[in-house]
């Protein structure tokens, strides 16, 4: 069973979304495990529970320490190993479709939100395994993005979703943007489903929505075809 | 103020994420009014609430159909105008920081929420004004996707944070990478903050960090510099 550590200082944010759908389904099945962990419980203040200083040299706004992140990160290496510790950042290496599936293959995994101005660099230098972007934005931290990892990635885990066929037909698993998909009524304020859906002709389908594939990755996403 | 309605089969995935920290914060300073409504409250299924079907053609996975979000979508718009009308789909156009800000000066939004196998493509043709997408890679629904946009957005709204001189320097608002941060303990484990941090020559510190943005920045993300 995959086990994913998220280590945040704000775990009410993603909370519901562990806990939903499809990675609520994949824990009661036992094909995964969520810990949320609150980074206040390491905070070596023990009046009021911080985890963030100012910067040094005196920029605007407030930066993650070191020292709870450390002690957050060394228990549980001290209880089992972990493949790896992301930083979820603006610049780390883009997230696919290909990073979900390779990550969907290893055991157990750490994810630290970054959050507030940013983390202590020492912690990117020396307990940092890997980092991780979502895109070219910035987000009040990093909990969306760790609840977005673990969904793209429990999601292709056999078993997770119900009918494995849907997964594999997915955009992006065979390089190509996915169909269109229609379902009843098939006319609705005079728009209409194709009629080749309608028609029964198996082969006629499948030829259509090769096409359509092929046609909107050509139009929308031409980088996936090169 | 900034009006965001969104569609969702699971609203209970998101609402921890809009009722934290900075997207808190701007609903009760009155920068943002966000609604999460649920499509089941639509379904034209009085018995089962059900909002999805089989797509024709016999395809693996459900559809969302089009009659409950076209009721949902048109009693919001019955009651106010909208700038846009969002769908999140792996084929939309890239959400990146400018896309934030752009939507950040919007008054009205609606953000369908996609989840199962799809949308009933005559929505995406007759109802939506927008397709976004966060990435290469699918998830199990568009609920984080939305809370995402959400973030992003409302983080650029003056006010929104604490700090704005922290906003404008955060990666991508210059075009560049951010430089790294550190705090306080000036010494941990034998890891040391940089010298010129700790100087308080302040020329210094500027030059230092401008020639950091610029390393991380041809190193990490020499696109961004073209």
């Amino acid at each position: 069973m995959m086990r994913i550590d998220i280590l945040t200082v704000l775990p009410e944010m993603i909370e519901g979304a562990i806990n939903s759908s499809i990675l609520k389904r994949a824990q009661q099945k036992g094909l995964v495990e969520f810990r949320l962990h609150n980074l206040r419980d390491y905070s070596t203040d023990t009046r009021h529970h911080r985890v963030d200083d100012y910067p040094f040299g005196g920029e605007a706004g407030m930066v993650m320490q070191i020292e709870p992140i450390d002690r957050a990160i060394s228990e549980l290496k001290s209880q089992r190993d972990y493949d790896e510790v992301i930083f979820t950042s603006p610049d780390g290496e883009q997230f696919t479709q290909a990073t979900a599936n390779e990550l969907s293959l290893k055991q157990n995994i750490i994810i630290l939100c970054g959050h507030y101005k940013g983390v202590d660099y020492r912690v990117r230098e020396h307990l940092i395994t890997r980092e991780i972007s979502i895109g070219d934005f910035v987000l009040t931290g990093g909990e969306l993005v760790a609840a977005m990892i673990a969904d793209a990635v429990v999601r292709v885990i056999p078993g997770a979703i119900g009918d494995e066929q849907s997964a594999l037909s997915d955009s992006f698993q065979d390089g190509l943007l996915a169909p269109p998909v229609y379902t009843r009524p098939a006319e609705y304020k005079g728009w209409r489903v194709p009629d080749v859906l309608l028609s029964g002709h198996e082969r006629n389908i499948a030829e259509w929505r090769m096409e359509q594939s092929l046609e909107r990755t050509k139009r929308l996403r031409p980088d996936l075809l090169k």
